[in-house]
């Protein structure tokens, strides 16, 4: 998002507990319980509390063996998160499952940037430094087996308090997000199967959404001087406020929770195939490519690193091992071309 | 450079047979024999193709099994390259040695902005674009054994034509390069006989250079989301031309020169010690620092990976394979502590 990337962030300070809402008092933290009708800040931190610990529940069962360790941190300004990360598992090489909840403060050119690019000009003249909260949960996976396909989800929502100099003013929001797949080797009915998920959580919202959506996705994850995308796609969105807001928390809820539906079946049925070292080594020609994708372009990603977020959940995106070999070529019509043919030509799954 | 960082290059074009010179007639392509003084570009073009040759050999007399293989490529707009590569060696998992020399045209703006910093004002009012000349040599050397350092070396000269709206108005020439390793475990005797090496080079053209170019090798290897070098430096300097042309000419000669003496001694009395599993897994970690910088804040790399350079030929410095482990923690004076701590805060050697 052009906003949270305009944003600088103090360090973080390790916590030895999870607290229960990393809400302030006044955003109603504890509205949970009191209050008939708490905010879209506070529904949407128990929206990706309770993803992070239904996921997190799912994978540990898939994987039988490793068990996520947790760390808690908070900002001196307010706000903190929630690092899992399973590590060499039996089935996950690596599994990192992350939310966090920030409140900041954001230059005018970045609010003014946003607002006019969405609102239009409506006649706000020189406003000061705009607060800001910003809630998000994020997870990359990448399973050991090369036929057992890696999952990013990312699901936020960014607000900004009233301008304190413009009495009236309105708070604005945003909601970004997205969940697509990055196999090595397609089996079809596996990537059917997955954005068929996504479509059925999109058309319960909006007919439009999943086309756009699923556009939108295969457009973002480009590696550009490549001029191939990292994966197979799914949906992405990113800075959407012109609907409903109450229709959009359903929504990014609804996305959220079709993760475990759209991925662990396909990890059940390919985590124990057989493989060779051939076919490893291009799931980590592949993992290079998500490495080069992830530091060169993606936004999260670099945004975090030049402002200072928490680098090792920042990082935790990243493979456990990649590959890079010098001017690998593959032949025509084998199973390693055809996935690298359909990251150059998106197709339409369903 | 700022310079070489502002222009876009066409794609390029691989050729069967590696030619004489990539000058144009113009530039003095045969006058190595005709003339009694070639020009700089001419000269600079021998110096790098020859250190390409010898460096060349001395590392296939290292490794001892691993050919390098050459892949040589031109551009329509004139000049080309030769790249080679040795991988899955002996004692190199991947080790590229790559030159190019490049025609090309400028944005004034970018012209503008480097005379500016380097030459003040001096009247010149819109200059139109302002063809340049360009070549390097760049090589990046990873070896299999973690005992044995990485090396990377890059010398590079660019040029301006004069300007064909200002005449009267000169050619202006800038040199930039370096020298640095980047071992996993640190042998002092190693890294002293390294710098000692790069500082007699220095010295026997100006006592000033080996503490300023340390320094600003120092200062530019720097991991910044990290707050660490990727490791224990040598020499690098960028955009220089306030010296005597020739005499520069002659130091970035020296330079490449020094590579052998500097590195080979190292890999051979390193290659071949007995290592853990551990210890592996920690020089792959040092490599995923490596890819780290070069994809996020490397100059030559991010700048080539946006402008369409040749991808292969940039992305051989990437290492075979790397790690990243989430939230990786050192003990306190082992030997991998006392590495991360060299890269932390840097020291004088010699």
């Amino acid at each position: 998002s052009l906003l949270v990337r305009a944003v600088a962030i103090e360090k973080e300070v390790p916590e030895e507990q999870r607290p229960d809402s990393f809400l302030r008092e006044s955003d109603g933290a504890s509205s949970t319980i009191s209050s008939s009708s708490p905010s879209v800040r506070a529904r949407f931190e128990k929206m990706i509390r309770d993803a992070q610990d239904d996921v997190c529940a799912a994978l540990e069962v898939v994987d039988g063996a490793g068990k996520f360790k947790e760390d808690v941190w908070s900002r001196p300004g307010g706000g903190g998160g929630i690092s899992r990360v399973l590590q060499n598992g039996a089935v996950f090489e690596k599994a990192g499952v992350n939310v966090s909840v920030v409140y900041g403060v954001m230059p005018p050119e970045a609010y003014r940037a946003a607002k006019g690019a969405s609102v239009g000009n409506d006649g706000d003249v020189k406003p000061g430094p705009v607060p800001f909260f910003a809630a998000g949960i994020s997870s990359v996976l990448h399973p050991k087996n090369p036929f057992a396909p890696t999952l990013h989800f990312n699901y936020r929502y960014f607000e900004t308090d009233a301008p304190k100099d413009t009495p009236g003013a309105p708070r604005r929001w945003w909601f970004g997000g997205g969940t697509d797949l990055t196999p090595a080797y397609i089996f079809e009915e596996d990537v059917k199967h997955f954005h068929s998920v996504q479509k059925q959580a999109c058309d319960k919202f909006d007919p439009t959404f999943y086309p756009r959506f699923k556009k939108w996705c295969d457009d973002y994850f480009v590696i550009k001087h490549r001029n191939e995308r990292r994966g197979l796609g799914g949906i992405f969105f990113d800075d959407l406020n012109d609907y409903d807001q109450e229709m959009l928390l359903g929504f990014s809820t609804e996305c959220a929770k079709s993760v475990i539906p759209a991925y662990i079946p396909i990890v059940e049925k390919r985590k124990d195939i057989p493989f060779t070292e051939q076919q490893k080594d291009w799931q980590q020609l592949r993992r290079g490519r998500y490495v080069e994708f992830n530091l060169v372009y993606d936004r999260g990603t670099t945004f975090g690193l030049k402002t200072g977020g928490r680098i090792e959940s920042i990082l935790v995106s990243l493979p456990l091992t990649a590959r890079w070999e010098y001017n690998h070529q593959l032949k025509e019509g084998t199973e390693e071309w055809k996935l690298l043919d359909a990251c150059i030509n998106p197709k339409e799954w369903i």
